[in-house]
């Protein structure tokens, strides 16, 4: 079997002839920048090889010369020594640290998921000689009347610490399923338990820190893009490579965690063993990937996870680095295509709680839409892709310092950046506004065709393509480009969206129309541009104030169940009474999806004031 | 700091002057041969100091020229070489294997702890595509209605493991406090889960092993006894070596169940990872010590222990090698002195199910003692110590093949021993039968004084003492003994028990004449002689159809327990509703130790029969 070098790192592995570079790179570990799966999209994987035979297409197409990309560049029968440019090697690992609302000082609050309460216990005597444990629990629950479980870890050493505590002890409990669980017992401590809670979003992850007067989020790409751009993908690399592939994509999300908590821990002055939770939110997919369960029925009808009510779990038992005597919360899904990103959606947005039904569109890789109010609760999910978290596209990224969040006209085409530096790419605001403006503008099409000889329309390798902005303003060095693939990608995801909406809906014998609010959840936050959104049929179009950005979500809910308990069993309630509509075998959803598939949609009439302004 | 080395294996330990050279040993790891826990008596921790010298009186005394005795020879100021004799490496880790009646072949039973169900599944489809493990607990449910935990290893491949079994798959259930927990989910299996039961005795450890058609019994010495041969030595040691001691203990006793299980699973051709559960009784110390709980309060009034009723643990967490998914269930305690082992022993005897009350007296290294009916249960422990085990005598030893078991007057003493075996020691009932037929042959005196210039009675250094068998007859070349320091343990022990079980007695209002039957646990089984237990006054002198041995009934409690989920909880409810009384504060308990402290007593007419025959 040829061996491949991966340089300058001098990492060997054997590959079968056929394998891409990135395949390979991936089982020799390997990290090779590429944004968009190895989908040959984003031509970040380039490789130099400087010995051997191989096979495939990865060179030509704009690429310098001598260079390769990794992914469509296969190895063939010779061993291969393959150079890794520096720019190759620059994984987007970073993370970003956004400041919030710090939180009170006296932060987290009673009854969070875990708490400390300082206990006076009466001293044994021979008329009360119950055994230690006993005595603890006894108090406890004249605390909080419930069940109690002492872990052997703590067992063991509860004699010595109740007496060096000189029977006033601090307990730290968490909040169970079944119960409530001693997680320490100790002199008082100068310190609360803080929690770490997180989304563990198919693009990017999502993690703030619950500490006194903390106020961080730190987010970073999801690792797992290296093998694949959507949950899709990723399934199939676990199905691909039974005994690896689910445990590697494991460690990435774990990793990518780590490094999270690490950014918050480092931001705040914290240290690891004072965090006792992990509140953990995400799709379906992404909680099975974290917790390492096989997740390959999930892609195949009728759609089944391994389980979508979890129990907690010790840090050890998924690999994360905080106190070892925590716990890790994972909330609860709905389905395998609704997961717990939705059921924290809904508790966030108190969408289950309201008089009159509203909708929560989630914009994340996966689009999902949840229906409800306090009668009923449905939902679906869209499939979207992760056109709108920038993935998938040439010039796509998340909303990090440089990228370009809004697009507007003056004539020309204008644009500005997160943090007001110069350009690294596009994210999901900036598509949005990028195509209302460009169909505005006549640059574009109703269908998504670029204009031939309309300002900024170039011609590259017999295809059309916009350049937002050149090279030579980017920080890249790379031209900042819409091409007619991105379009096709995000007309794609935003008619995926509101065709799910839609047949839910009908199903519902309801109307757009007929909703109080249409929360929209993401990362956008109040960027996005609502006239935006409707031009290009992403949303319906309704009256504006009718439409709210509510933000993630997601974290929103994890954040909630961490610093109240209640919301913990809230959630399950949510995830339990949410009733799923299977789309992908609904007989109307493909006729809606393809009208959907235009700027805004092929029923001019469902978008009136669009209409208006472009006569 | 002095180093010690021990030859022949070449292990050195640095070692405090004044520390014995037994504890070096025990330091270094090296087992030194040492059946009375370092007290100077049984005189097997003989040793051959090549270089250096020592301090201490371990010389003489009846040894050889150049050997010393380990526990009582210290470290001085210089560096030694100590030669332990091969004798002296012959720790007896010897397992016995004994017969018993075999079970069933379709055994364990439904309802056990641990039991496999075969389960069809409905198979998915698009309208019941709940996800794997609510699929899963729907069907179990169905078969017993409860609360079912899945653990993260199950689930991880529960998809795979469903889909394999093609939705017929087998069900391995354990029974929790809380519930029910998950413990393999795969194709049909060949085998049921076996599961064994152990007793943890201080001074001996048998288990049995719950299989179809397996009929064995394995004991072997509790290791621990290296530490000493009773509760308190081995606590004392926990506290003087606060970070090795109690986990050093563990190992041990954990080590003897893992050859038990060895020998058992060698005996009947069972795998290990059919065994997926142990079953655990025996006293509050030994379970401490197994679990690895701090047991240093047991010993300090008010004699408090870290835990009596325990949670199922992991077999890991435990160190026992069965099945990894397995469970390891203990037995609940009543108090520090009452242990599961009598729990155990009220459920196997049924004592609290009685309608007049009986008695249950365990003598094993701590006699307690159990009086209840159906409307209450009380008891209390004797703190007798090792004697009737056998430990802490000159030639004490369990009811292994050799031991001397019985002992009768044809006109001059006679003796048999287990299995027929020339003699390599004396066990329980050897001991009993000797001090009676030695009082009855007036060879010793009702104080327990040998009677000088009677048959058998020799001087050794000042002292008298009684040869049952001489060296030449004894498998170990030394003669088979009885000093005034065995009777003198011999005459505590029975003294504490019958005084304990007055003291109960009385605070209900009740003599021993008024229990309908006093069962006699411990390992003699029906080898022990009535009229001499009477004689000596270790048993109350009543009609002999009122005693009834039951055998090692913490043991076969245990198996009961395995066997069937219900007596799990009710051995719990035993354990909660037993009163414990406190002897060792008791006003009265000391006179009525002193006045049992006679053989049979001071005060005859509470032994009438045996004041006739005596006359």
């Amino acid at each position: 079997m040829p061996v491949v070098t991966f340089l300058p790192a001098g990492v060997s592995v054997e590959a079968d002839p056929g394998t891409s570079l990135l395949d390979a790179a991936r089982q020799a570990n390997v990290p090779i920048r590429n944004d968009c799966g190895g989908q040959g999209i984003c031509t970040r994987c380039q490789v130099e090889v400087k010995r051997g035979e191989v096979a495939g297409r990865g060179s030509g197409g704009g690429l310098a010369e001598g260079r390769f990309l990794a992914c469509r560049t296969l190895v063939a029968e010779s061993d291969l020594e393959v150079y890794l440019p520096e720019e190759t090697r620059e994984v987007e690992t970073e993370v970003t640290l956004r400041r919030t609302d710090p939180f009170p000082a006296d932060y987290p609050p009673p009854g969070a998921m875990v708490e400390t309460v300082e206990l006076d216990l009466p001293a044994p005597n021979l008329d009360d000689n119950v055994s230690d444990s006993e005595r603890l629990v006894r108090r406890l629950r004249k605390w909080r009347d419930a069940e109690y479980h002492i872990p052997l870890g703590v067992l063991k050493d509860l004699p010595v610490r109740l007496r060096d505590a000189q029977w006033r002890a601090d307990v730290t409990v968490s909040v169970e399923p079944w119960g409530s669980r001693i997680l320490r017992v100790g002199r008082p401590a100068r310190k609360k338990p803080y929690m770490v809670a997180v989304d563990i979003g198919t693009t990017a992850i999502k993690a703030q820190l619950l500490a006194p007067e903390a106020g961080w989020v730190a987010s970073c790409y999801n690792s797992q893009v290296m093998f694949g751009p959507d949950v899709i993908s990723r399934i199939i690399h676990c199905q691909r490579d039974e005994e690896h592939g689910c445990p590697a994509l494991k460690q990435l999300v774990v990793q990518d965690i780590e490094r999270l908590i690490a950014a918050l821990l480092d931001a705040q002055g914290v240290e690891r063993e004072d965090v006792w939770a992990l509140v953990v939110s995400g799709n379906t997919t992404m909680i099975h990937l974290f917790l390492g369960l096989y997740p390959v029925w999930i892609r195949r009808e009728p759609y089944v996870g391994c389980a979508y009510l979890l129990a907690p779990v010790r840090p050890e038992d998924v690999g994360v680095n905080i106190n070892p005597a925590g716990r890790v919360f994972c909330l609860p899904a709905v389905s395998s295509y609704v997961g717990a990103d939705i059921t924290a959606g809904v508790l966030a947005t108190g969408l289950g709680d309201r008089k009159r039904p509203s909708a929560l569109i989630d914009l994340g890789t996966n689009g999902e839409i949840a229906i409800g109010c306090e009668e009923f609760l449905v939902c679906c999910s869209a499939s979207a892709g992760p056109a709108f978290e920038g993935g998938g596209s040439a010039s796509g990224t998340r909303a990090r310092p440089g990228a370009v969040e809004s697009v507007w006209s003056e004539g020309t085409l204008r644009w500005r950046t997160v943090g007001d530096e110069p350009p690294v790419g596009i994210c999901g605001t900036g598509y949005i506004d990028l195509l209302a403006t460009l169909v505005r503008e006549r640059i574009m099409d109703k269908t998504g065709r670029f204009v031939a000889g309309a300002p900024g329309v170039v011609q590259r390798d017999d295809e059309f393509l916009y350049v937002l902005a050149p090279a030579e303003q980017a920080a890249g060095g790379r031209d900042i480009i819409l091409t007619q693939a991105d379009v096709e990608n995000l007309v794609r995801a935003k008619g995926a969206i509101y065709a799910a909406g839609s047949v839910l809906l009908e199903s519902l014998g309801m109307d757009w129309g007929d909703l109080e609010t249409i929360m929209l959840a993401g990362g956008f936050g109040d960027r996005l541009n609502k006239d935006n959104a409707v031009t290009i049929g992403l949303l319906p179009d309704v009256p504006r104030e009718r439409i709210a950005f509510v933000g993630n979500t997601s974290l929103q809910g994890a954040v909630m169940v961490a610093q109240d308990a209640a919301n913990y069993w809230k959630a399950r309630d949510i995830a339990g009474k949410m009733t799923y509509f299977e789309l992908s075998t609904h007989p109307d959803f493909m006729d809606r999806f393809v009208s959907a598939c235009f700027l805004p949609h092929t029923d001019t009439e469902k978008f009136p004031s669009v209409s208006a302004a472009q006569e």
